[in-house]
């Protein structure tokens, strides 16, 4: 079974060992490390709608896993009804976070998998619905690698490199997507520095991408989004990578808030912009990056820290999760395949156009 | 005496009011507005020490004030010792903060005054006192209205503005620098918006900045430091203000941590960036950017919010408070005397070459 991160010291998101699910706590980092055994179906919604466990990758595969666990408690039910009670706890998970893809992408896999299994005994689908859970698993942890091999160039010994949001190993099960190519690089026993912005609002920079950087030996500082261009200006960073969440036919890219600002300033420098894009995050039937749709979030994420206020009373707030990266700004992706240089539009489409269409 | 703000609305950082001196208190904001009365040299120290009183001009003004307040007390001395006590007063006040260069030049041009002063008796020497430091303050304020005068055709009816950290009325006793031409425009009816920048670490912009201009009612938007970018792209922002803590010979200046990012993202978009600078900023010594020392601070205000952790223990942080623009990313300074365009270094000598030579 899965169980051992890639790097022993890297923080492992969810854990399978002699069927038994672990997920880390990850509404208690950087604080506390603390790895929940996960028995009941109860726990899994908790855990998936409490964001103990976050990142659309993770989220998949914990569901998957979190599926075989719920289903354990109905092994002594007759296949069919075993088969009606996995219906409805798959539906059960998928309520815990409604808007998560992965989510519902994962338990419809899951549930695939059970049609196309003919046992006739609950004990035997279960054990196929642990073979597909595992198989996610390593899909994922397959996928984050492919990203890490084909970013590991562009990491050179000595040099500086600057990442925003989490978009790390704890937003997955493997190597993350823009830590990859910094996993890798540190696996293979590179010096070199990471600049981890903070990520305001939701500081997703300095309290995950710190931590398991941190917690995995890599050199990592820790700055605020406002100095990304000071560090940048004394030359101490070399190539920024950062992660997405929508990638547009033409290479527009939407990401956390944050990232465009430092795709300017990287133009600025001359410095190399690379995303890390999996295939999943590419979507080639968004035309460009005005069709991609911006989430405005919550006021009080800007006006309160941690339940102090911070600014006056009724304050007027904008709040965009995300922002868009036009593609001229971007050097190149990163995905599982390879580094998709320009012109993004015809070699996004040629290395990815059958699953692009099938999306 | 000087009493009332140029704009009711807007938050007097200090009144003096039939021989009364009152300090807004900074540290309460922006949840409470307190007013508090100042009327011993002890408080006084207390009120500069504990930045309930801060901005370079704001504290110059209430040491001035704060000396009068203090000698009260030997009102009943003989003129020499009254002469020997008010020297002694001084040296305390001016320990409040020992690197706050306008403490420093207020006291000792208040001492100065002292000394022109022929008063045989001690109330008539008190009353000159009184008299320089209404001259220091009527001086900022007047400083604070040409630099809203002269910035006043900047803001056009419609547009939005963006500003950063707090150049704002708090560190003044008038219409603050980078604020004194939004002042001016709102005062004149004008319909605009402003952006303001929270900017961490310390939070200033949301703090104070959001405060003062909600106060005034200028319409005011909250953003993080790294919304800027965004906000500029959807085509909201006209005019880009911000203050500066040093400008060198060639126009190369110190702002807070974030300015630089800023001045790029402003010139990728073709946003004119300018500069309040008041002259007592512009250092004509120094002869460029490269010279300006840049202070680091302590890496808790990164790593805490409010008592509460939010990096990993034991976090490698880097905490400049400060960045440098270089003088091609500005417009224009917008002065006292006008505004200065390019090339800065003959058209800043020219404006200042003889304050220049004596600063």
């Amino acid at each position: 079974m899965i169980s051992a991160p890639l790097f022993s010291s890297l923080p492992a998101t969810i854990t399978w060992e002699n069927d038994s699910l672990s997920i880390l706590d990850q509404t208690r980092l950087p604080r506390e490390t603390i790895i929940e055994n996960v028995t009941t179906a109860e726990q899994v919604w908790r855990a998936i709608h409490e964001l103990r466990v976050r990142g659309a990758p993770a989220i998949g595969v914990a569901a998957a896993y979190g599926l075989c666990v719920a289903m354990r408690a109905s092994l002594h039910l007759p296949i069919h009804e075993f088969r009606a009670a996995l219906a409805q706890q798959a539906a059960y998970i998928d309520s815990a976070r409604p808007t998560a893809v992965n989510l519902s992408w994962s338990l419809k896999r899951m549930l695939q998998a059970a049609q196309a299994c003919d046992a006739n005994d609950s004990a035997a689908l279960l054990n196929a619905l642990i073979a597909e859970a595992v198989a996610v698993h390593a899909e994922d942890q397959a996928l984050c690698d492919g990203i890490g091999e084909h970013g590991l160039p562009l990491i050179t010994p000595g040099c500086g490199v600057l990442t925003h949001c989490n978009a790390g190993a704890l937003a997955t099960t493997g190597l993350g997507t823009a830590t990859a190519p910094i996993y890798k690089a540190h696996g293979e026993g590179l010096t070199f520095r990471v600049y981890a912005d903070e990520t305001r609002p939701l500081l997703q920079g300095a309290r995950l991408t710190a931590y398991e950087l941190q917690q995995a030996g890599v050199d990592v500082t820790l700055i605020t989004d406002s100095m990304a261009a000071s560090i940048m200006a004394q030359e101490l960073v070399d190539v920024v990578i950062v992660g997405t969440d929508r990638v547009a036919a033409n290479g527009d890219f939407a990401n956390k808030i944050g990232t465009l600002g430092l795709a300017i300033v990287a133009r600025h420098f001359n410095i190399p912009f690379y995303v890390a894009c999996p295939s999943s995050t590419l979507d080639l039937h968004t035309a460009t990056g005005r069709d991609i749709v911006i989430e405005e979030r919550h006021d009080d994420e800007i006006t309160h820290l941690y339940g102090e206020r911070v600014a006056p009373a009724n304050m007027k707030v904008r709040n965009p999760a995300f922002d868009v990266t036009p593609n001229h700004l971007v050097t190149g992706f990163i995905t599982e395949r390879g580094i998709v240089q320009k012109p993004f539009d015809t070699n996004l489409a040629a290395l990815f156009a059958m699953e692009g269409d099938a999306a």
